[in-house]
Formats: structure tokens, C-alpha cells, sequence
């Protein structure tokens, strides 16, 4: 789970929430307005089914679950896992890492260790995951362009919101009164595009990209461990090999503890 | 028929429809003015002509109608067809494949067919079939292209409309009441631009960019398809050279069925 | 003469004028200030002149004409041209071309016309004349700067007017009755910037881009087609060669008419 | 220390704080809202947290504490030492560089002086190094990226902030003498945005991409250094390999000094 | 001299300027204000100052100047100059050269000239000599990248001095009188930005980039010139690979007159 996106959602709203709130004559009942939020969410979601397909579009929950919830392992984990492979491939060949598929709940280390076990070379290991890690970028980046457009479509669609609002207002003022609670209202859905856009979807599609290269490099550490181990090699060059990855003060002396 | 499309403009206009309408004081005949839509549409397809040639203009329906209309063959269907395709051509030979060609209504694919009848070697039907793709994609970024001014140019001249309103509006100031009518009607070409821009233009460009992508991939895979048939290949191996352009998990077992 | 250009122009003019002259209580005497068109005009040719050198400077008026009024032959002409070259050439040789130069107009066909006179190799046509296209694309491409840069610059200085305009309204609030025509005069730069940016300089960049690269593609296959001339090659080989600079659908049978 | 910086940074506050405070009515107090300090920095953290990984948004100080504190070795101060090294290690061999090491306060050049001390060749020099330079580069990246983000992201809170404070004046218009006060409260928030982008984080995203670039010049000469170093060349020889980054202008004699 | 920048600052401070005083009501004293004035030059001088290093920033003068005083010398004089000396070269051979190079004002050529006379082959000359274009655009292009960061800090700067005005106006509703006064002092900052970008600093970093490409390409030509001297080709041949960098009609014949 992603603490910092978690963090960041509640601290905005908090801020936002407190001016709200808390200033005098304020309260939450004048910044709700149903129509407002029609016009701002639905012609945003609307702008966004008509530029995506109707599958990229309905994949947009799953983007935002995964930017939120989405775990990591960490390198250290990662390559004590391939140290420890190693370790018993060597000590009791590849058929004897079978019984360690069971703990792994990430399908891309499980379908790398099943190639292992099925005694593929590396070359075969290295091309069938790469083709993985593409997709993945795919994915990736296709998430964060729908989260990209939405940044880009709710303040459009909150400036149509206001238009809509002031006209109204304005072909309505024999009523004095009614001006300010009109112009009031019309500000609601630039306030909500604004707040959508910069809360939610332009700080989403960044995390997905920092998401995204992180996942890479994990799953390239991870296909060179593998082939390491496929060669037959000895449980510290594989981790010599994975740690090539990182900077030099977070390498650390691993051995393998099975 | 792409559904996205069509359902993202309905939802869109009923979204603002509601507001304009539901909205106490509100109505279609507030939004309604033919000047402002003779400013903004009038101006921004003036502009479109001064930038594009008379061809490129007159080719915007075609380009829309083709958005939202287009009707692209599944991965799978396309495969079943290149599947049976090779069955026949070397149960039956090349030339038993001319019955099915009548049945094909995409005329690449027809072309494609014919040059397999014909027995041109793969060579001559990859070059020839990659100029058609390049053209393909130059016609797709042309409309993606005019389709992107339009979204530019459209708020622009919905601004254009609004200062000519306020300008005419604060000429006339003598008589108070019709200042708010006014001041409503000059924001009106600006809520067309913006809306125009927002709902239609921006996002369409947006899926033609989508659509071309995937009618490339496609047609990449035909051609694949198209060369194995010609080296005689059988159908299982046809099967898997196109099914290289799919993920893993899109990959299933398809049998010729002629 | 590019039609589109001019109608876009005539078109878009009249949407404008209509909904200036057309309003109850408009007229042109309210859409025309002097001082605001010195401010907008003005201060745009002044940062023109800032920006580029005085030779640039002086070429607009050559770039907009040639906008305006340059006329492209078309495929079919340029080709039949050719094809009859190619004929008259295996007939009665290079020197019976002589007399055909009269009747060109354009100085890049009379220069490579008379290459072929010479006797020049095909290497040579190429090399000469490529130069030729690389010196007409930098001055399309400065034409284009140019007119984008005025596009950039047109409502800056328009807002630049109306802050002017603003701050000499402000300072003398004292006569109620002039706010509303002071305030409409300031706005009148705003209108003037919006409007010569999105009506000509903008959509008028981006036609000069259009036709320089129809321009190119005329010129490659003239260098395609003289070459195959210098060859000695038959008009069958010289129309093939450069209808394929055409889409399919686009390349007719043509034959020597001389 | 990086004087530019802090005395753009004190110049800048002087210049606002006097217009601010010397201004007749004017005063700190009515530049200074809790509630609007809240909106604008809190929200934009808030973005930053979610945009980022915990991490790289921890680092925050650290980046803008090394942007203004940072101070980098002059040219030639570097040269002089690697001058002085090359001429020890041809005098009394590598093993005497060990007493010098302890003179240098900067990682790299440390780490460099004991690779030539434990007679590793140029190849290994390189490459390890090269790979600091790499994450260096990476680290300065983020820096910059973090700091554009925010750069972008206080102006967007600041309206958000100045709509929400819109909202509640218009909906409390009851007391007309409160709707300066409660107009003035809104815009501080863009104040503050705006404030802070264009004086603190803009302009510090660019000095870290000038740093970040003289920074790699720097350790990409230290390198080119200890490579002749470890090939044993003769100090003028060291010298003028270094200089090679330097315009010519800049290069002086400087010969060894121990 | 760069008439046509000076022409251009003039021309737009007489149409500004005319708006200004000649408008009834108008003078420059309603359009000169010393806080004003120091939170738009003083805060964009403050961020310049953050971005770029000391020595960058001290250079901006004299980056201005240059823009402004730079006189490069035409084509024809830097060819007859070479035509020359390459007539002088094989006529009384490269020493006889010493005298002409005191009537130079121009270093580069002055440094080219010398090599030739040293006898330096065409290698040397041309490596040397590119290595000081490449530190000529580096300088061309840091001073473009200033002038494009105060273009963009200017308006920066002009808002925020709106701000800080709008918010003291407004603290001080009480005496209505001076709401138009203060509103008008307001503008001003804004309009100082705006001005001082599109009037100065953008163009005037658009000319930066122009002179730099024209300077580039007339030192190129004198590196051709110097290599064909250094080659003992005829002063002929020295004129013609120069002219390769013209087009074809500005191409003259140019015989030596020594």
C-alpha cells in the first residue's frame, strides 16, 4: 500500500476542508451542489469515454486502485529471493525450487521461476519476460495518459460550469438578492475542476510514472537474476548481478538463508 | 459502430443539458443564440479553411463520420480468417482461396487475398501492403491534425464573440436593465467554444489517435499473416506469427474451421 | 490562387462583421479606434522588427501574397510534362527539349529542363536541385516563424491596450457616464490582438506549412522524373517512378500527347 | 555557498515586503492568513506527496538546502590537486597519494584518489565513477522535477484557495462592507502561489539544472584526470587533459606544487 | 549596428507611448510608478538572479548590447577577404600574410589567419577553430535562455504586483474615491510585465538566436576559406566552397585585388 498517496489525498482534504469549514459563515452545505458536480465529473467522464475505448475507460478504477494500493517488493527482498534460488539450484538442482513457487503471490517471479524449473535457457527467459515488461509499460502508460486527460478535462469542463452558471445569473437579475448565491454556485465547478485536477488526477498520473519505472527496474533486477541462476551461478554473482542496479550505498552483503 | 464515442456525447450533452434546463430560471432558450453560434462555428471553420486545403476541409465529415462509426474487426476474427486461409491454400492451393474473397468487405484485406492468388512472394506483399499503411496513417494524422485546430480554435473565437458582445454591451449602458441580458449573450460564444472544443473536438482527436494506432496494429498483422500463407506455412504457425502482436494472456488456440 | 485561403478570410470577415454591424445598437464606428489599432498593430511590427532582421522584416508581404496567391500545378500536369520530355527525348534527343522550355513558367522546371539540354548526369540533377529545395523549405520555414511569432504577439499587445486603456478609465472615474465607453474602447485591442492571431496569422502559419510540404513532394518528383529523363529511360518507366510519390488510388494511366 | 541565490532570494522579499509595507494602508498583517498559508502551501504539499514517493518528497529539504548551500571546487583548484597527484605518483609511486587522501572533503575525488592508491587501471576508474556521475545526475533530476512540480502546483492551489474564498463572500453578501475584506482575504492565496513559484521554486529548479550540469562537467574532468594519473602520465600531461573542457581562454599553466 | 532592433524598440515605444499621453484624460505621470516599478523589474532581477549563476547574470548587459551593437561583416567581404589571402598565400607563401592581419578587428579571423601563417594543416585548423564556435553558441545560447526566463518572469512579477495592489485597494473600501486610483495603480505592474516580455525580452531572445545561427554559419565559411588556403588551393577554388553556403543567387564572382 502506497502511504504517501494515501497521506497526500487526506492531508489535501483536510487543508481544503479546514478553509471550508472552518472560516466564519462557511460550513460544507455551500460548497455541495449536485448540478455542479454533474456538469464537472459527468462531462469530464463523458470527454473521457468519448477519447478512450470503452475498455481503457472502464480499466480507469483499477488504475487508480493500483496507484493506491499497489505493493512493491523491496530490492533487498528481491534479491535475497534470488540469492536463496540460486542457493538451491545449485545445492539441489532446479526441480527443488518447485516447493518455494508456492510462497510467491507476484505472477511474473512465479512464471520466471516456473521457466527455471522447466530448465529454459537464458536467452528464452530473458525474451518471454521482456515481451511481460512491455505490456506492463503499456498498461502504465496508458493509465496515465486517461489520468492525464481527466487533469487536463475537469478544469475545461468547471469553466463550462461557471459559463453555464453566470449566464444563468446574469439573465436572472431582477432579483438582487439571488446575484450572490448565483455567482456563488457558478464558481462551484471551477472550484471542483480545479481541486480534481490538482488533487487528484495530475499528482495520480505522476505517481504512476514514478510507479511504473520503479516496477521496470524491479522486473529487469529480477530477469537477470534469473539468468544468472539459469547459467548455474553461484548464489553471489547473482546477487553481484542484481545489484548492479543500485547505487552503491545500498548494496549490502545478502547470503542466501535456506 | 465505436459505442464510446456516441455514449461519451450523449451523456456529455445530457449532463449539460440538465444544468442549462433542470436549473430554476433556466432553459434551452437562454443558450440559444445565433449569433454567437454564427461567431464561433462561423469563425472557427473560416480559420480551419485558411489553414488546411479546400480537400482537407471538405474531408472533416468523412473524418468524423469515420470516429464515430468505424467499425474495426476483432483480433481474434482476423486470426480465425488467416487461419483458414492457410488451411485451404495448402489443402486446395492458392487459387481455391478466390471464393472467399467475395465474402471479405475490407479492401485491404481484399488486396491482400489477391495478391496471395496471384502468387506474389512475400516480399512483393509486405512492400506493397506497408504503402498502404503509410497512407492509412498519414490520412489518420490529417484528421487527428484538423480535428486538434478546431479544438484550439474554437475557444478562441468564442472569446473573439464575447469581447465583440461586451463591447457592444458597455457602448449601449444607458438602458441598466439590459445589462445582465447582454453581458449573458456576449458569454455564450465562449461557453460554445469551450464546449465544442471540450466535448467534441479535443476528445475526438484524441480517439482517432487510438483508432489509428489499433487499424496499424492490425493491418500489421494481416500482413504477417498474409506472408506465411505465401510461404506455405501451415496454419498453426500463421496462427502464432500473429499472435506475437497480442499479450500472452489474449493468445488462445484457434483451429482452421473451413 | 488558393481559393480556400481566400474564401476562409471572406468567410470568416463576414461572420464578424455581421455580428458587429447586425446587433440592435452596433456599427462599425464602435469596432474602430485608432489609437487601439496603433497600440495592437503597432507594438506587434515593433517586437517583429525586435525579432527578426530587417530582410526577414520585409519579406512578410512576399510570404503573405505567396500564401494567398501561389499556385501549385497538379500532379497530372507535372507528370504528362514529364512523360512527354521522356518520349521527345528517345525520339528526336535531348536537344529537341529546346524548344519546350518557352513554354514553362515555373523556374525550377526551366532549370532542370535545360540540365537535361546540357546533357547533365543524373547525379548532377540531383545534387543542383536538392540545394534548390533545401533554400525554398528554409524560407517557407522562415515565412512560417514569422507568421507564427505575429500570432504570438498580436493579443499580447492586444492586452497590453487594454491594460492601457484600463488605467486611463480608471484614473478619471470622476464622469460616471464615460465608464462603459472607456471600458469598451479598452477592450477593442483585446479584440483587434484575438482576432488577426486566430483569423490570419495563426491558420495563415500554418497553410505555409501545408504548401511547403506539397511544394517539396512537386519538386522531389520533378528531380524523380528528369533523372529517369538523363536515363534515357521510356515515358511508361518516367510516370511509374514518380507516381509513386502518389496513393494508389491516385496514379492514372498517362501517355506522351506530343 | 551559492551567493546568487540567497541574494535573489533576499532581493526579491525586499522588493515585495517594500511595496507591501511602504505602501500608505498597507502592513504585513493584511498580507498574513493562516487559513490561506494552509490552502495554498498544505495543498500543494498534499499534491507533492501523492506526485512523489515518500522518499524523494523527504528529500525536498536536502535538494533545496544543497541549491543554495552547494559549493562546487573551482577549475582550477581541481586541476592544481589532480596536477600535484599526477606528479607524486610519478615521484614516489601511487602508494604515496595515501597520505593526501585525507585533505579532500569530497566523496568522489576520495574514492577516485584510493581506485589509483589500490593501482586499478583507467577501464575501472571510468566505469566506476561514471556510474556515481549517473546516479548523481538522477539524484539532481529529481530535485528539479520535485521542484517544477511544485512550481506549477502553488499557483493552482492559490485559486483554488481564492475560489473557495469567493464563494464564501458571494454567500454572505448580507454585509456590504465586508466584501473587500472578504475579496482580499480570497486573492492572498493567489498571491501566495504565485509568490512562491515565480520567486522560490521556478528559478530554483533552474539553478539546480545549471548545479547539476556543472557538477557532471566537474567530476567528468576529475575522471579524465585520474585516468592519465593511472597511465602514469607526466603533470603537464594531466593538465591539459583536463582542460580540454575548459574554453581556451580559461586554461592556464599551473604546474605541480608539492 | 542591428538597425532594425532599435528601430523596433523605438517604433514600439512611440505607439505605446502616443496611446498614452495623446489620449484625453492620459500622461505619463498616471503610468509611472516607482513601486510599481520595483516589484516587476526588482522581483523578475531577484528570480534571474536564483536561476542562473552570478557570472550569467552579470552578463546579461552585455548580452543586450551585442543583440543591440552587433555588426557581423557580409558574405561578400568575408569572401573577398579569403580570396585574397589565398592569392597573397600562393603568390609570396603563407608568411607574406603577416602584414594583412593587423587591417582584422575580428579575433577569430585574426586567430585563423595566424595558424595559416604558422603553417598549421587543414586538420588543426579546423579542429581549433570549431571548438571556439562551440563555446560561441554556448555563450549565444546561455544568453537566449536568460532573456527567455525574464520573458516569462516578467508577467510573472506584473501579476503578483496586481495582487499585492488589489488586496491593499480593497482593505481600504472605505474611501470609495480612491478605488479607481488604486485599481489603475494596480494595472500597472502588469502591465509593466507585459511590456518589458513582449516588447524586450522575447524578441530580443528571438534576434539572440538569429544572430547566433548567421554568425555560426559566416565562421564556418571562414574554416572552409582557411582549410582550402591552408590546402595552397587557387584563390578560385576558395571561392567556391565558401559559396556553397550561399544560394545560388547571391553567388557573385569575386576575383582577388591584391
Amino acid at each position: 500500500m502506497d502511504i504517501a498517496t494515501l497521506l497526500g489525498i487526506l492531508a489535501g482534504l483536510f487543508c481544503i476542508g479546514f478553509a471550508v469549514v472552518g472560516t466564519e459563515g462557511g460550513g460544507l452545505a455551500l460548497f455541495f451542489n449536485i448540478p455542479s458536480i454533474m456538469i464537472t465529473v459527468g462531462g469530464m467522464l463523458s470527454a473521457t469515454l468519448i477519447h478512450f475505448s470503452m475498455g481503457q475507460f472502464l480499466g480507469i478504477f483499477s488504475v487508480v486502485k493500483k496507484t493506491i494500493f499497489c505493493k512493491l517488493p523491496s530490492d533487498r527482498e528481491l534479491i535475497q529471493n534470488m540469492v536463496n534460488y540460486a542457493a538451491i539450484n545449485r545445492r539441489d538442482g532446479a526441480l527443488a525450487l518447485e516447493q518455494h513457487k508456492a510462497a510467491l503471490d507476484d505472477p511474473f517471479q512465479i512464471k520466471g521461476l516456473q521457466m527455471i524449473i522447466d530448465g529454459l535457457d537464458e536467452q528464452a527467459i530473458s525474451k518471454q519476460l521482456s515481451v511481460e515488461i512491455e505490456y506492463l509499460q503499456e498498461r502504465h502508460q496508458n493509465g496515465k495518459k486517461i489520468m492525464e486527460f481527466m487533469g487536463a478535462s475537469a478544469p475545461a469542463f468547471g469553466m463550462i460550469g461557471t459559463l453555464i452558471g453566470l449566464v444563468l445569473m446574469l439573465s436572472n437579475l431582477s432579483s438582487p438578492d439571488s446575484i450572490g448565491a448565483g455567482m456563488a454556485a457558478a464558481l462551484l465547478t471551477t472550484f471542483y475542476g480545479a481541486l480534481l485536477a490538482n488533487l487528484l488526477f495530475i499528482p495520480m498520473a505522476g505517481k504512476l510514472g514514478i510507479h511504473s519505472g520503479r516496477e521496470t527496474v524491479l522486473r529487469e533486477m529480477i530477469i537477470e537474476g534469473l539468468q544468472a541462476i539459469a547459467r548455474g551461478e553461484i548464489p553471489t554473482e547473482v546477487r553481484e548481478k542484481m545489484q548492479a542496479f543500485l547505487s552503491v550505498k545500498n548494496r549490502e552483503e545478502l547470503k542466501p538463508n535456506v
